[in-house]
């Protein structure tokens, strides 16, 4: 299948994700503010006193993790190059400038380099007395494996979780108590992705992979690798059932119990595709006697500019619905 | 150049918008309602007594403006097919559902359909004795000619008008007073607009337009149609002073006034791209003296998933930058 050749609105292919985070910062002064040295978005008025919330990991997936930093989410994103983790000298600065006196939870998803990195900078603050407590998120049902490998990876439950735990931070829970929801919260969580077409890299012409005209890649990440499969394209209806199916069936989501559901862009499909396949997933949902109490339809952890979408579900009970709700004032989600 | 073979997540392109309404409306429950006889998206909990806003046109430019339906900024979005007008019976079920008994403010894109059709849904509702100011928006630089024809296009200073009167409408303006300010902040309002690749209808496997490697289209509407110009690829800073330099010089501003500018994605750009816009505009305005007072970079008026980005001006001064920072509760612009 025939990709485009695909230009880009960019300066130099190098300095992508400097100029994007200082263009980043400039639109947005009353949010936060921005460290160039360690590529550091951070909160612009931390919270004294509170834990501090400290993410990050590659660039490429805007607007996570930079546009979830403000009140009532993240303290700081510690933003890598595309698709590459931070180093953990800039995870460690992170950390020391989300420390208020309380200490720092953690959210990383699941990847090597992020969790290696994120640890390293944790051990480093410890020594510079700083508590830090982790959370991996690794909700991607489609790299599940029976047994050895680095696990599932992390996608786009890393939202609801700096959404959850960036709530019970601003409430004042401890270290401990942020650190063991979070981790409930992922573990009530999972998602899948389908992709229609690769993302393409800044200053890359072409995209990651082509697929044939009849093929839609399912169970996809959100670095442009292979998914696990090739499935037939098909309508929006079928293939999102493709998606919500599985996900019921890990979480053994029952009847009378509700989700929080996210529809999330890749980067490349555009509102009425999303809206379209929001639709579905309440249409499926209510049709088992799941109940949606909250959702959400955007492209918030993208993939570049991949044409696709994954869907995530967490299992909810009020106290999660309760904290979801909570004021949240950054420029990706605001309520 | 060739273009790729565009597939979408629908189901049938003759559903695409009546799905879509149905599932942003699942979504957004605390936000909005939907009526589906006219595909209109209205504002979950009118203020009572206050002015109604209305606005609508073509689909294919999510989140405008269902996006911008709530608290503090629209009452009703009436939504026509893509990039074709909604009927005048339409607009007139918007308008019979925004009045709460202080009249109506109708904001319109200037589009020969849309004004048409707006125009004849406030004269028949003035028969039904409900009184209506209608804002044209027409900040398109690029389509300006010295005399005749149909004057500039409205594009995405829509968005700026319509905050602006929604945070006036909020706190119980009448409605001259309304269309008195919207049309002097469209006045005071220019925007212009670089594609590199153009968007595909839903259903539609090809996009609209080809350019060659070399080519950027210049002065590109939101309707797939051809810009006024092709200049050459170049840098980001080099596109985006193309565009901020005749907005500037159009618009007169001096040294020492201040503007609200908004940088525009039109579907297809991704946040990076748009952040180092961002940090252009920022940077020749700044060079030149004038203030950016506010911004936003993002995605807002988009033209299905058109690769380009437009720059939107805005004059402010002290009382308009008030207005701006009004509390507004949308699903896609909240603060």
């Amino acid at each position: 299948m025939p990709n485009a050749v695909r230009r880009h609105i960019i300066n130099n292919p190098q300095n992508v994700i400097d100029e994007a985070l200082e263009g980043f910062a400039l639109t947005n002064p009353h949010l936060v503010n921005f460290d160039p040295e360690n590529n550091l978005i951070l909160r612009k008025n931390p919270a004294q006193g509170k834990v501090g919330l400290v993410s990050g990991g590659g660039s490429g997936h805007e607007p996570l993790h930079a546009g979830f930093v403000g009140n009532g989410m993240l303290d700081v994103a510690v933003c890598g190059a595309v698709f590459a983790s931070p180093t953990a000298a800039q995870v460690l600065a992170g950390t020391v400038g989300a420390d208020t006196g309380a200490g720092v939870v953690q959210i990383v998803k699941n990847y090597t380099g992020d969790v290696l990195n994120f640890s390293i900078a944790g051990e480093l603050a410890d020594d510079e007395n700083i508590a830090v407590e982790q959370i991996i998120v690794d909700d991607d049902l489609a790299s599940q494996k029976s047994e050895g490998g680095p696990g599932r990876r992390g996608t786009a439950a890393v939202l609801t979780v700096e959404k959850i735990c960036g709530a019970l931070a601003e409430r004042g829970a401890d270290r401990a108590t942020i650190a063991t929801i979070g981790r409930d919260v992922v573990s009530r969580s999972r998602s899948l992705a389908i992709a229609l077409d690769a993302g393409a890299h800044p200053g890359e012409s072409t995209a990651a992979f082509e697929l044939e005209p009849h093929e839609v890649e399912f169970g996809i990440g959100i670095h442009g690798e292979r998914g696990t499969a090739r499935i037939n394209y098909a309508r929006a209806d079928e293939l999102v059932e493709q998606l919500v199916t599985p996900l019921v069936e890990s979480l053994e989501i029952k009847r009378g119990q509700s989700v929080i559901a996210l529809v999330n862009g890749l980067g490349g499909a555009y509102p009425l595709e999303l809206s379209i396949a929001a639709r579905r997933v309440h249409g499926l949902l209510n049709a088992s006697g799941i109940s949606v109490a909250r959702s959400l339809a955007g492209s918030y952890v993208t993939s570049l500019n991949m044409h696709g979408l994954s869907v995530t579900l967490t299992v909810a009970d009020d106290e999660l619905v309760k904290l979801w709700d909570a004021p949240v004032r950054t420029s990706a989600l605001s309520w």
